[in-house]
């Protein structure tokens, strides 16, 4: 006997600063639904897109474009950085989603992001509740900063980690050649405005004092001038050349941004992200060492060339388990990565409650930093090195570029006026 | 019969700043003479271990470590930033050099540089001669810059174009999904300080209008600020976002360049490396948009993971044919590559004389710029696109790095007294 094809639509959005392996969630979720034949909508530019009722119907894209979004960095049917007030401070908003969920016959919600998002999800499917609509809202963890609770890890840091432990190696061998005469002070600058995880990611380049990186800020410790001069100072004189990672959260002693109180632009504004420049002019001050300075921003979390499989694995496992969990009528819950065993790496899908995600940080435990705060333990190896394990290059094409995926996103036809808070 | 071996050992030196592929050159360079039985030495830090008689002796490495040079970025051997003075300047630096070779019966030195390395090699050879020691120098390119004179292309070159233009492609999805609510203006600030090779790479990330990047900056073309910002302004209205590759080396009417005009850091000294920076802040201060920037200097050049296979595979070839040209007793030459196809893409390796390389500069060709100034024309696509072709990627241990070559690097005792200039 044929199994009756659930009824309703399912809703993907993706939510805050996008990865490297998003699209590879978004390959999971609607690979996974097809194989149910349930119909996928993807939000266009996150949560706007559900608001303004701008939604993309993903069953006019072929199955080879689906296919490839597991190897297309960016977010393909765009996000945005908006968060959704309290349900007392504009109730509006959330009743506008379910006014059009129940336009579309939306019966799962998947929501695709941090947590922040986690919180709207739990929100969303607590007021579906209260306005008898009946809705499933699933959290799908991603975020570069690694900062959710209970999942053993963030989909989208895995590849970020990778590309800074790589370009932190690759800088050094470059700086070692050429101290002799030249830079004998590198220093990389690296996204985590709250938590160190990436930093710390970049100490996976190398093992031992005088293994690169030899020095890493975290924002977890306050930036200080004469223990980072007098290490600079001493790897200088000892190896030759000193390679420095550091956080653009880093705190000074008044707990300010130090990118934000050192450097000034051409018209006084402080210069944001730019903590590298600031201790660079520090270190050409103090101790007079050529220096070269690295920013790689955008590219660091969009390098889908340079992706851990483990973490592009995991991306598409949580798409892939979110829509399994949607369809099995849970509610309320995000796909987690369970971890059984650090080597062989070893991990699993669960699920867990949103309540204990939403709007919780999970911070850098303080056994990972050495004691002197400028490295890694023992203990933080053993947890991140498994997520830069495996290479999942795309496919190029002969023009010697990657063969990222394009979508037509064509907007599925609004049946309700325009939304105005 | 036997034939006999060649008398006498072979000297390679790396000079300036290094590559993501001269090492590949190095390997190149050791097969040949292992297979051909002749023993090589290598001048620790370039130049200036052959002045210190610091030789480093390339038999103690494993055959396995020397075709890992092949896929490790950096200089194996060390390289430096030291430009011997003219003949009748220092004549002692030269004098001491044959000494050296003397010495260690050096009979072919080959010098992996730029146009500055190759004026080095011809005065050498030419100085031989003049003491009556029987040396074969040969140049052997080299540089990221793209600037040598009469070779189609520079070792080096292809791969950081790669690394740009999947860089701009990569960080453009990024942008493209979040600038309804983010980011509207990325700017990715490129090496370059004299040509616009590099920013012109990163032309290849897209084509047509619309496509990234939107606006390029050549040092070829006087910064115009009004043009400029018309032109993200038209840009942003019109795809919704905007991103701009800035070389290094962009100079403002008065002809400085812009990079040290317009920011101070905390000490008041101007920060180099910094055109993004000042860019940004123009367009926040003119235009309001949010910005974002990256500079990804050294990572750029070092990026092996990246590497494009047409330039791994000329870097190789050109390490093999300088051995080649040296055995056969030519000598002040450089093997060159010459293009005889864009496709699809044909070269091969020829020897020129040093002397129409030495100390000039291959400048962009006017007809590579659009009218604007702003992008790359069809013919400039047509040089280009063959050097990035093709991926190489090095091995990857299980720990997810890739496998890069440690050498030995044991010196050769010296024989003669300590040189002071």
């Amino acid at each position: 006997m044929k199994k009756a094809r659930p009824e309703g639509r399912l809703l993907y959005a993706q939510s805050g600063g996008v990865t490297a392996v998003i699209n590879a969630t978004a390959a999971g979720v609607i690979e996974a639904a097809r194989a149910k034949g349930v119909p996928v909508y993807a939000a266009h530019n996150g949560i706007l897109g559900a608001l303004r009722e701008e939604l993309i119907d993903t069953s006019k894209e072929s199955k080879a474009a689906i296919a490839a979004l597991r190897h297309t960095p960016g977010g393909a049917f765009g996000s945005c950085r908006y968060k959704l007030k309290s349900l007392d401070a504009n109730r509006a908003e959330y009743e506008r989603l379910i006014d059009v969920f129940r336009a579309h016959d939306i019966r799962w919600f998947l929501y695709n992001g941090g947590n922040d998002s986690a919180d709207t999800a739990l929100k969303i499917s607590q007021l579906g509740k209260a306005m008898n609509y009946d809705i499933r809202c699933i959290g799908v963890p991603k975020t570069v900063d690694n900062d959710l609770a209970v999942t053993d890890c963030c989909p989208g840091f895995g590849s970020v980690a990778k590309y800074t432990a790589v370009s932190t190696l690759e800088a050094s061998l470059d700086v070692a050649s050429m101290a002799d005469t030249s830079t004998k002070v590198f220093i990389l600058e690296v996204m985590g405005r709250h938590a160190g995880w990436i930093a710390a990611a970049a100490g996976l380049a190398g093992e031992g004092a005088d293994a690169p990186p030899h020095i890493i800020l975290f924002p977890e410790r306050t930036f200080d001038e004469a223990a980072f001069l007098a290490k600079v100072k001493a790897t200088v004189e000892r190896v030759g050349w000193c390679t420095v990672v550091a956080s653009e959260g880093l705190l000074n002693a008044e707990g300010q941004f130090l990118a934000e109180a050192g450097t000034r632009d051409a018209f006084g504004h402080s210069q944001l992200g730019g903590v590298a420049p600031v201790l660079a002019a520090l270190v050409k001050e103090k101790l007079g060492y050529k220096y070269h300075w690295a920013l790689p921003d955008y590219l660091q979390r969009s390098a889908r060339h340079l992706a851990s499989k483990t973490d592009a694995d995991q991306a598409y496992a949580v798409g892939k388990a979110a829509v399994d969990y949607a369809l099995a009528g849970m509610n309320a819950v995000m796909p987690v990565i369970v971890r059984s065993s650090d080597a062989p790496y070893r991990w699993k899908i669960e699920p867990a409650p949103l309540s204990k995600i939403a709007n919780r940080e999970k911070k850098m435990p303080a056994s990972f930093l050495t004691r002197d705060g400028f490295g890694i333990t023992a203990a933080a190896r053993r947890y991140l090195s498994p997520l830069i394990q495996g290479e999942a290059p795309p496919p190029y094409g002969k023009n010697g570029l990657p063969q990222y995926a394009t979508l037509k996103n064509t907007l599925v036809a609004r049946k309700l006026a325009p939304f105005s808070k």
